[in-house]
């Protein structure tokens, strides 16, 4: 049994942005996330956390980085899913992830239980969502941007 | 074995407030929390990571959030003892639970093994506490407020 | 099976100052970080892991704190030799251990296998390291300093 864990942020896109709000797979109200990616903070924490379950390095080993980047362009459900595809080519199988979510939007609550089903039939395993704000402090706090972690425990066949 | 994460901070009160700082479930010299409920982010970092690793929504999902939560006027004490109940009602024992206090204040040291005994006793199971700064940087290093993460480890029966 | 985790994170030094970038036990390019210790986020998250989940404190409690501390002038290799020391006194082996480097730099990938080599040796089980940058806010955004985040399992003989 071994345990890994993500962390991610990314900047809020200005409201003319006509990009949704992409969080935990799913298409969210308001103004979306900048960058190249759809910028699913949830979904590259838990590529993070289950990565470094495995030592199979971070997001950017398995995507790329910057310019040359194949994550640009991929939305969150194909790359957690090319993740699970590379965890079980090493034998990997993940039994038990967390992601927390910090920020003062999407209100995670009402529609919880179908991100978690949409993650955890990709994962193959139970995925638990919490959320939380900084009470107005911090950049999650005024709003510039939105940040997860997440932990996952990954049994090695 | 499954694992469970939460994040919680909260913002400082005015130094004219007459309430304690409850961190812990203990009552710290210096100004306290702002807010509804008492303010204990140990406490509600803890609640988040054990339902979390229960599977069973989080913090605002047992208490409810804003003007209808329960959770206003309760104690730390008794949130996690609700909590507990909680957990036991769905057959989940937790196994281990650490949390990260993160701020410039209390010094938790010379109370650590008072705390940690009092959170052991009522989650029936290990709770370690470790402290840290942000020298001087962030909202915590600024003396805004306190933040705290938890993880956990529970098990289903 | 215990689980611990721990959070650091330093200011980064003058850019006359010149020490190197100490992370991960590895010396780095560029300005490295202010302080008495050698500033080694990672070590410094790890030990703070390594010690809630044996239950035995934090670093402050091992090593000391402010104007005392014993860390003062220790590398992060050799706080992490003593702390494995000591949690092999308590009969405490851990057995995966994971840490999130937030910051703009240095870029770890070129020279993760590296750093997780020499992790690995010290702790003798599994690190894992990944990397992240919040986008451009917050402290680590700013590039006023650089932040952790580890978790470890370990088995109490
Ligand atoms: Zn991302
Ligand atoms: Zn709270
Ligand atoms: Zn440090």
């Amino acid at each position: 049994m071994r345990i890994g864990q993500g962390f991610d942020a990314h900047r809020f896109a200005d409201e003319r942005d006509p990009r949704p709000l992409m969080l935990a797979t799913l298409a969210w109200s308001g103004n979306g996330i900048e960058g190249d990616s759809d910028g699913d903070v949830v979904v590259h924490a838990m590529i993070d956390a289950l990565l470094s379950a495995a030592h199979l390095g971070d997001i950017g080993t398995l995507f790329g980085v910057g310019e040359s980047s194949q994550g640009a362009g991929m939305s969150g459900t194909a790359m957690l899913t090319r993740t699970m595809e590379h965890l079980h080519d090493h034998r990997c199988d993940p039994c038990s992830i967390a992601v927390c979510v910090i920020g003062n939007r999407p209100k995670l609550g009402p529609r919880r239980a179908q991100a978690e089903a949409q993650l955890s039939a990709i994962c193959g395993c139970q995925v638990s969502l919490t959320a939380t704000t900084t009470d107005g402090m911090g950049f999650t706090g005024r709003g510039e941007g939105i940040a997860a972690t997440a932990t996952a425990l990954v049994e090695v066949r």
